[in-house]
């Protein structure tokens, strides 16, 4: 997220509007825990990981008193407009805040590339090059050591990750959210990739799938499908490391338009990837819809795998 | 290029058409060097940079000559179609190619990001990381050494990259083909960025621009702009490496929807990122046309820049 | 391993030596199934994780019955001298064939660092640096996230990896197999953490620890100490990947000093790093002693936790 | 740095000591520029290329006056004891104050590895392996295009980088401050690997070698080896980035015996690595002698090169 801070603090600075950091999301807020952020202090951040201003999560925002609260702070503050930050939750949040007539717009940022209305959010390209690696590597001896194995990668209600992970990683098979997967036929794939004399095999398992890494490894093990078989889960490594440059154009992209949209008076839309063009897509839409992976790339990876 | 070539011959194989893959392009073309190319062939290559088959540049196959031998190759070895992968000069040769009636398909590579009808070409989002990882390294001592540091990278007719780098890589600067920049103007935004207290300053600079790393080296000592200046000249490193996530999916769904193209009858195309869909361009206008950088790239990173 | 066969292969070559290459270690030793390496046919493997040759396990090699054939097949084939590059078990083997008048120098590569006689063997590097790739993308977001993560690194019956990752990675905690921890020790350690303020906790626990990372996280998910915890289990990333310029110059190295020994005539030995310099190691030694980390880098990490 | 700078600060507070971080080195001791780090300020700081403390060059310090000045800022503030990180000029200033009563340790930093004493300074390592990716990305393509890649690397006196880098990276031929070599040898060596049928050539030089890279491309595109020639110039990238895992256990290793040898009421010695042990070296002989690489890597880069 800190090409995205930059971006925001360096566009407003450039329209002559001070800009102030809130640290630790509605958490932070509602405490009125915020300070300034000058195009300076936003020196040296472009290359970093994480988030300059810490994330939380908030029950408490989640009621009408800590909406309440939140917006008595920014109004004490002096603070006209709100950028938030963040994924589903975040931008409920910041929908909820336009209906009490708070100046709002939202930024979509999620690994999981769950959110509706934006084509990528920030995150995902990073979080996918990390998998990607992970994959190589277990290419690298996989060839050497006969074994199948099995990746957890994180989406718990989007596959988009393991969907993409599995084409661009050569997978065998992928165990997503969307699509039902019987142990049954995930045995048979495996098998059949020994059968032809592979001597390896790639299992990409999302977070929310039907059947865990852990368990299906077990239960493999139990059949005997000809390969050995050994377990990664990536876990929150996918969260962290240096932003790819596509995620940085994307995040500087999305920010500028944040700000541009809230200088020109516009509330309660997200900014979002359409096309290649960043474009408005009402919060309302964001929030009641869920979005799930293309099932096309799920059977490119099908037709791909060999 | 593997990641592509791993898709065209999966996804041939999956329609049940044979492959060959031809050795140094339109040169292994007239001497019919080709091999057949196999599911089982193309396993493993997807984290390789550069490509399997090797590439060459052909001044005979320029001659109308040079395409009656490589058309002749193509009869007597029964290829019916052909999917060419490549800059301006190979989508060029598979427009000559389409006109004498050969069945092709163009598929845009190149890192410099230079053709018309797409938004991306392959190999643009690798070369684009690998700058960010030299610039944010310089960046490291950046700070730490008061110095200018002036960064040559790809970008002969097209300032794509440079333009890129240097928003996602906190330039103060960028000089580009398509923009004029005078010595004078560079040494005074230098100067002004020493002056305003700045550690450091990045200047990204594309191999087509007006004055090169070297030259503008020379003269900005000679000027005195506050900071010492040191030279990286990155050259064919931004040419190779694991291809990114991005590249891959790109790389995959394009060679993808060449072979459903050929195999649909379709010839004389290129197929394109158009949004984030893949679409067809006539190779007509492809090669009538010259793809230069959007400048509002370029006044967003003067936005930026501090 | 392919930067040592490379070693191995021009230096042989150099001094007038043919090589075979061995595929899948003893077993294709008996199979008699190993092909001509020249110096052109290891060019560009430098940067190939994982090896050229294939690996696997022999039981049948641990017969006396096995390694006759083994010796039969060296003696039909005319090979005068065998290079063993491999671990804890190849190095048995190595040792026996020794034994039986064979002239045979071991070579260690084991990425858990165990083997008596050497610093460090081949692969040792390059795993602890990808380890550290992931435990730095976890502090990323550790920051933000207010977490304590759990990270399993190889290392079944030394703790090398994981000593040292905890040591450069900055960890609150190790779990090693040579110390014995206590569940309510660890819970002490990370609860004393969350108290004193800290915003996450890395604790990294060795394969072969005596509670495993996914045990870890549900007691003290029963116990409440302040952080969620998040599990990483790395798994077979650590075997693959580029190798590094530490790994790649001492496979050179060792691959060099192991044909330079052969040729003078010396066997029974293991090239190992002594200090600074490549030397001599009398198998016999090596396959009779157990190498575990020294426990000093296990109080150096405790002293720089905080 | 700032692996060693956490291991100074955490082991001087395990010992009960408190440390001041000074700011742009001798420059900033002059001026009394230093601030406390306590253990919790120097975290997150391991994963982090350059140092925290900026570093700068002072002529000033080098006349006894501005010796005299850092020494009285030295007893103002009550600081009892210096340890230097640093190359060559740091270390001769240690001494030199060292001379004058002063309590100084010194720590060897400096990519060129070209400090007496110690088998491997600070930096070495992380530079080494970024110029291998340079060097494997090079080899990716340059498989395809016919070249010859003249790199040049960090190494003004001496070309440990270089040497190195030629032996893990594949280099044809390697040009060393140490080694004079004419450029009519050099295009011997290139055209004959051309003629033998190689499909690229690297070759590697150090800053201080006689000929430049781009010199040297001038002198052999005007004599036609065969290759097309291409220049890479690394420049200061080498100095930033993530540090590698041995450059932090080093740096880490080297803080802590800085550390103790200070309490221990140790002066003027510098720490270093000789052999797998870290020790104590007198700055008296660090200071009076040349570093060059060892001629035998360069020999054996000669005899791996095909």
């Amino acid at each position: 997220m800190n090409p995205c801070i930059r971006a925001v603090v360096r566009t407003a600075s450039h329209y002559g509007v001070e800009v102030a950091g809130i640290s630790e999301g509605y958490e932070g807020l509602i405490r009125g825990d915020m300070r300034e952020l000058t195009p300076r202090s936003v020196g040296g951040i472009l290359q970093r990981g994480g988030t300059i201003l810490q994330t939380a999560r908030s029950d408490y925002f989640r009621t009408d008193k800590g909406q309440r609260e939140a917006i008595r702070q920014m109004n004490e503050k002096e603070i006209e407009g709100l950028i938030v930050i963040g994924g589903d939750g975040s931008l409920h949040g910041a929908h909820a805040l336009a209906n009490k007539n708070v100046k709002v717009i939202g930024v979509p940022a999620s690994i999981d590339n769950d959110i509706w209305g934006t084509n990528m959010s920030i995150g995902v390209d990073t979080a996918l090059n990390t998998i990607l690696v992970a994959i190589d590597n277990l290419r690298d001896t996989a060839s050497s050591h006969n074994r199948a194995f099995l990746v957890e990668v994180m989406g718990r209600g989007c596959g988009y990750l393991a969907a993409m992970a599995g084409i661009i990683g050569g997978a065998e098979m992928i165990l997503l959210p969307e699509v039902d997967t019987s142990v049954e036929e995930a045995a048979g794939v495996i098998e059949a990739a020994y059968t032809r004399g592979k001597n390896h095999s790639i299992i990409v398992i999302a977070e929310g799938a039907e059947i865990g890494a852990q368990d299906l490894k077990m239960k493999l093990d139990e059949m005997d499908v000809g390969f050995r078989t050994r377990v990664t889960i990536l876990g929150h490594i996918q969260r962290g490391g240096r932003p790819t440059a596509f995620d940085r154009l994307l995040a500087t992209r999305l920010g500028v338009k944040a700000v541009e949209s809230l200088a020109e008076g516009i509330s309660g839309e997200m900014v979002g990837l359409r096309g290649s063009k960043i474009e408005l897509v009402p919060l309302e839409k964001v929030v009641s819809k869920n979005r799930t992976v293309n099932l096309e790339y799920y059977e490119m990876a099908r037709m791909l795998a060999f």
